[in-house]
């Protein structure tokens, strides 16, 4: 166990670092955050930071000596950044997490081999590779650059053979994937913890609306039958357990509309825009629960307190401020970013309807 | 309106300004705190931090220029201090509330010239005049330094004319009065927040235990009848009213034995140990409604979500972390304090019994 008042280095200091200091601070722990931006959001709340490169072996070694343990609030640590870190204070979660979530082809290969369905893919590194890739999967269908992608980027649809041009430049000579096109009824999320002992504890499953590839809103509960509730449930822990993972995973999984049945997208091995809702919405939140998950704490109880739906605060929508902290059903969340950009993440609200 | 992004000044280091820095930076805004001692568990969570003597003109100058508005944690906060920073940004609750609250003296012909009802008490100086004082109140009464008591330091019990020379020497020469004696049922406290609008809202009334004149439990509901509860209620509003107050107060209350009625015992112009409970058991929590008060932001919901116990965790009691930790009911705070020292206010847990 890594007792409060220890000290917990989180590589990132966007919103998530930030909210992860701050449960981590609650119960008594001393956060020092490693970022490249100067300013960032998690500083504010921490007793230390770092500016400094994932590059600088330097910098990355006396941070990971002032902590405890090392956490990360993004998937795209890389990988000789990780390795360093872990010579001088334990990982968590671990190098195979990000292994696998930075690459869409091991994380399909991985999850598919776990007993966990993905949509049909085939990788592609050449034009003609790409043809014979859509030939196999059938279209409509989706060019993805294997690694760096989010917020739809790095995407292409491929919907005729006359997109595989357009396709294939998107990829921007990266090794890349096609995915089959999936249809699905809904978007779900289910955020799970897991101990190194093996305990793990899901939240209950999220219903996420995107818009132009970003999130826009997360529902609990989502509108599924209970069976399908705890079958994502399931297969998330599933993911889990097959990763010896330690903290908080998250995996997004489409409901697909014909049959019911369950595909998986993607999993993020961190905290998620999707489980802000726990901050209020549920009786510990996905915040907390990582921070007991990488000390070897109990993990928290994790059920809704009622009807939640959780609504991202981008660019100008930051500046309606007075209007949802005049709503006594909302609970309004500001990143302390400075510039509200189109599209930037600033803020989020939570609306609480209890039970 | 102090629109969040801006910065808060905080006078101490506490963990009363530690949970108000955690507050406000939910909702964008960053905190300065300002303490004489190194490491203060404040500095943790806070973007900036000065360590000085609160006599330190230069250095409070400095401070309050960098931040748009000063509030405090505790009421001894220096008349000087407070003018030097007052000079350079607003101070809420401002010089009245201070002013008030430092003088037993003072405070006791304030709240009774407002209407709400003490103990009797009469000052004294020498010794004849504590006998004089003796004689008018009556026995048991009670000597208190006008001035700096707080967890019972700076009090003695006079039971027979043999403790007077004891009371006296007690007082340590300090400007002192002796008040009477209050037999009570129940001792509440009232937690009302007020904006500079004239805004009202109280939060119910919760019941302290105190073992050693230290606070070691809060109850929510207390246990007192609904007109009782009304009336603590409005006797806070009038107080804050009176004050022309601005942020969060705190009224401590005798509820007598005999008649029901209500005796305020004493006010802090500050975030209270007795309002902890509100951080999970009410809908917005003291220190968030403190934060929005002094920004003059809307006030929050201020209803309690069930039945609430807050224990004080002192001294070594908070080793006892993992087993709140695996407690359903409990939600663990931990101050960040480094020695466990007997009688330290190290953390606190908070017991919710959902509605």
């Amino acid at each position: 166990m890594i007792a409060p008042g220890k000290t917990i280095g989180i590589l990132g200091g966007g919103q998530l670092g930030r909210m992860l200091a701050m449960a981590a601070a609650r119960l008594g722990y001393k956060s020092h955050i490693y970022c490249p931006e100067e300013n960032s959001p998690a500083f504010h709340v921490s007793a230390d930071y770092t500016v400094a490169a994932y590059e600088d072996e330097d910098a990355l070694k006396a941070f990971a000596k002032s902590v405890d343990v090392v956490t990360y609030e993004f998937e795209n640590v890389p990988a000789e950044t990780a390795r360093i870190v872990s010579n001088h204070a334990p990982l968590a979660p671990g190098s195979l997490a990000l292994k696998v979530a930075q690459d869409r082809l091991v994380e399909k290969d991985f999850l598919n081999e776990s007993g966990v369905k993905t949509a049909p893919y085939k990788s592609f590194d050449t034009k003609e590779e790409l043809e014979t890739a859509l030939a196999t999967i059938g279209r409509p269908a989706v060019a993805k650059t294997r690694r760096f992608g989010y917020d739809g980027k790095g995407q292409h649809v491929v919907k005729s053979k006359a997109d595989l041009d357009d396709a294939y430049e998107a990829m921007n000579g990266q090794p890349a994937i096609l995915e089959g096109f999936i249809k699905f009824d809904r978007e779900i999320s289910v955020i799970v913890a897991r101990l190194e002992s093996g305990d793990v504890a899901a939240f209950p499953v999220s219903e996420n609306v995107h818009t132009h590839h970003i999130l826009d809103e997360t529902q609990v509960p989502a509108a599924i039958k209970e069976i399908v509730e705890a079958k994502a449930k399931v297969m998330a822990t599933r993911i889990a357990n097959a990763l010896e993972y330690v903290g908080v995973l998250t995996v997004e999984m489409f409901v697909t509309d014909e049959t019911g049945d369950i595909i998986v997208n993607e999993i993020a091995p961190r905290v998620h825009n999707s489980g802000h809702w726990t901050i209020e919405g549920a009786t510990t939140s996905q915040f907390e629960q990582h921070i007991r998950a990488i000390c070897s704490l109990p993990l928290g109880p994790e059920h809704a307190v009622g009807k939640i739906r959780m609504k991202n605060l981008l660019g100008e929508d930051i500046l309606d401020a007075e209007k949802y902290l005049s709503d006594p059903t909302a609970y309004f969340h500001h990143y302390g970013k400075k510039e509200p950009r189109a599209g930037r993440k600033m803020g989020h609200v939570t609306f609480v309807e209890k039970e």
